[in-house]
């Protein structure tokens, strides 16, 4: 289960699709073993990256199931986000009774305002008292600006928020104010960043616990974490940096997802790189760019 | 089914639930008679008064069957708007199957610009050849703005398209602008006007067809439309000014629901004015206010 | 001076132009006494339906010259919003000296987020310590929403912060929140309702004091308000509906300043309609809408 | 004067203040050197970075003249957006009268639709009918969303758009569209692109033409672009990749302003790195941050 402690990498994993649509499940199971393979320490399934919203809540349990009985002792995180709340029980209550390791919640979209957002979570924890809670704060994605201040207050008013997932941008310096918040009465939260892991060594250094993002070189995020947290921030800096121009190709909204599958395909993970609709779709001169920002890649790791 | 030339009042209708929070059907039943008896030309099931994104498919298919049985011979609109477009297909497959008279689409959300809301509606119709397409324009609530010539365009090039449900706002020069590029090569596009009717006579003499709306005085939407229609503007404007204190009220974003479906249970339309979570509740205050608001209504009627 | 007692009508103050543009200072003087003949409270000028953003500097201390010295006693509030904190100072230091009333200003554009609205308002009492600060609260326009709590907070720590202009929407529950939190400790806040005046006989019974917004007709503001203060509160709202359909009109974001300098001119107030660009000009059609609006409003005063 | 096949390195300018929030001029002429020196094709004066909706007009003209005055033949750009089309005509004339090479102008706030933003640029072109006028596509600040197809209509209508400022995300495809519409009849339109070049390589070898960003080195936009003019694509990304973990620790919306000004104060360009309120400041912590990307940077040119 996750706990105000838990750190290293849980990898946004891709739901892989056949290229007539359906869940490929056979694909996911691989994924999941592609992922395990390159050191992760845990998954987070049915995110805004694994097109959730676009899933029936069939598939969603279909994706729970497959990955979970996969994953073997891996902890398995689940987003659950959804404009209602029965909804969102029933989804969190089928994920945590498969044995999820914990439930990822985005504030509601609706008008936008901090007391609204702290009623909502209050009333998350209400519906799933026993689930721990991740607090995913993505404005750019939800419109939904939240203060450090909040996200401290949910945070002691409820011991099941454990873990902040942090994509606010710019944000590095809610790290730092989070982190200062921090005493003795007021518990620790584990703080995991998403945005693509455009600043990660940034954010380990701020006092960030690790990364929960999608990067389709999981190995890049799991060895710049380790070297970090062992104290090798240069060599941590210095691995990262080689990934970077990839990292930042794929860190582009909603497009980026087209990019990961592609790359994810490429390297064996999955076996179609299909996206669905609306939602997009690479070009000839997308991929090209891609191979070209790959070939380069694989150039660099090599000297 | 729905044509280039359709008017009247569609009334935007609400989905009951019990206090338990499941779908009453008893009351969808009750309450389609309550839209029928108040003489409306047709009913609009499953927008976003109707909290269809906190709806279980199984519901929404629910919801459809139970207000086809009842409807009878009366024209029923089916909101199939879902993030994902397999999902909006196999929803509008149904409905039309079960005889839907047409399906209401709003441009996806997501990152807004023309050339995409252009886009996604030609996927739509060719996901959904043989359904007619109502384009809810209503970009408070979406965050896409939409120019007229984008929904003149689309539909000229896709006769399926042939109602707008307008609420942009300010919007009434949209209607202007829309009737004023309408000539015998371009042929006309059925407008009923949804934002609650706050404009409605104004909307109905630049040229539009009717209401889509969920007002719960539904015969007060009726009787504005069809003395305009009979040309007796000025009686069409007097019985709508009596009512716009309280269409006024109800014309609360996100709030008017809750308004309207204590109304609705009011006038025994529905057993209970129960919303689904996160959404509105209404306190004392609220309801005391909403009861003054009503009984001055009451009062006006009978002078 | 304002205080946390003020209540009344503070008539937000359009800016006449010439025709060429020129800021018409003629115009300026007989608007004061249109505005003053009808019984208002107080002036606001500079806001945002006073085109203060299309002002050069030396417009706005000219706009604010020629107001103070046609208001004699009449308190004048000036608003003050700027991109920039020091120009934010400088007019207010200007208009204070002047003899203002109080500044009105809204929180800063850039990214929301509540805890760098309260940051902001601490640095503009910082840097205008003596000068009573209206929180104007306009989400719709600003993009920036703010929970009652923050408001409270503020006005807590901020003894000069002592009016809210209430302008959130829906925002009758705001008003409610905001009158709960007081009590001996805290101290009460002065609130006047913005947003047209869509919902002022509610406002007041929900505790606001009074109207701050820009109807062209102000006496149907001064006499509901005086009404409802009386205790005649089903008198105030019979005035305030009768008025009601031209009010509504007129509330169409953006494009109701239009309307209102047209009714002004058309009032003899102001010698020209014109707004400045871009901004909402009236085509043939609007004029004959308005019109109509207007010669339904006389009759129905007459009866 | 900026034509249709402008190319090269136009970098935006900051604006220097002493450290009481005066506009300092010696710096300002210090760091026009300091960008000649470092081979850029012309300057970018009164952008978003440079501040400028936080000066005055006066200090605007303070500016165009200090910098028209030391860049000598150096062509110059000059920001003009403002939310008034009066005064937006004059500075841009006043600019042209300088010697500007062209004037920046950005869709104006308010309500965002492609046919008011296709309006607006028309205004604008005809408020300033000799001047090269450089379309600013920037939704992440504006808020506008804008179609490659309105970009090309636009371009084809007013002979005198001559340059698009890229800085849409992701825009790569848009980029791509874009030249994708130009054939013997469609002119060809210069691309520079901001977004603080984030994507320039890829940029570039979809048809860029430069960049038009504020990058505190310079030298390494100068560089890439020049060894892709060259055909060395290689060398030129190779070199843009050491400095992209700098460059991507820039590229913070807003907070990346306070980060330049303090490099280029480091580098000798400027005297202090004294941002306008409300504005980002650094912390102790976020000046670490940066020494230590810094010494990176450093070692890494020395290898």
């Amino acid at each position: 289960m996750l706990t105000r402690d838990t750190r290293g990498v849980y990898i946004i994993a891709a739901t892989p699709f056949a290229p007539d649509g359906a869940v490929d499940t056979d694909s996911l199971r691989r994924l999941v073993q592609f992922y395990i393979g390159h050191g992760v320490t845990g998954l987070t399934i049915l995110g805004m990256m694994g097109e959730a919203d676009k899933l029936t809540p069939e598939e969603r349990r279909l994706v729970i199931d497959t990955v979970m009985d996969e994953a073997g002792s891996l902890p398995v995180v689940v987003g659950v986000s959804d404009p209602g709340l029965d909804n969102l029980r029933a989804l969190g209550a089928y994920a945590m009774d498969k044995g999820a390791a914990g439930l990822m919640v985005a504030p509601s979209k609706g008008p936008a305002r901090e007391d609204r957002v702290e009623g909502y979570f209050h009333a998350v924890c209400d519906a799933l008292p026993e689930a721990p809670i991740v607090f995913q704060d993505f404005p750019l994605s939800t419109g939904i600006p939240v203060s450090p201040h909040l996200i401290r207050r949910l945070s002691d008013a409820r011991e099941q928020i454990v873990m902040l997932k942090h994509e606010d941008w710019p944000g590095l310096s809610k790290i730092s104010a989070l982190r200062g918040m921090e005493d003795g009465a007021r518990r620790r939260l584990s703080i995991l960043c998403g945005n693509g892991g455009l600043y990660l060594p940034q954010e380990l250094a701020r006092g960030a616990d690790g990364a929960m993002t999608g990067f389709a070189f999981p190995e890049a995020l799991v060895q710049t974490v380790e070297l970090h947290h062992k104290g090798d921030t240069d060599a941590a800096e210095d691995l990262f940096d080689r990934y970077l121009p990839v990292l930042r190709h794929e860190q582009q909204p909603g497009f980026g997802l087209a990019l990961r599958k592609h790359t994810l395909m490429r390297r064996g993970a999955i076996a179609s790189d299909t996206t669905r609709a609306p939602g997009p779709k690479l070009t000839d001169t997308d991929i090209a760019e891609l191979d070209r920002l790959l070939g380069r890649l694989e150039t660099r790791l090599k000297e």
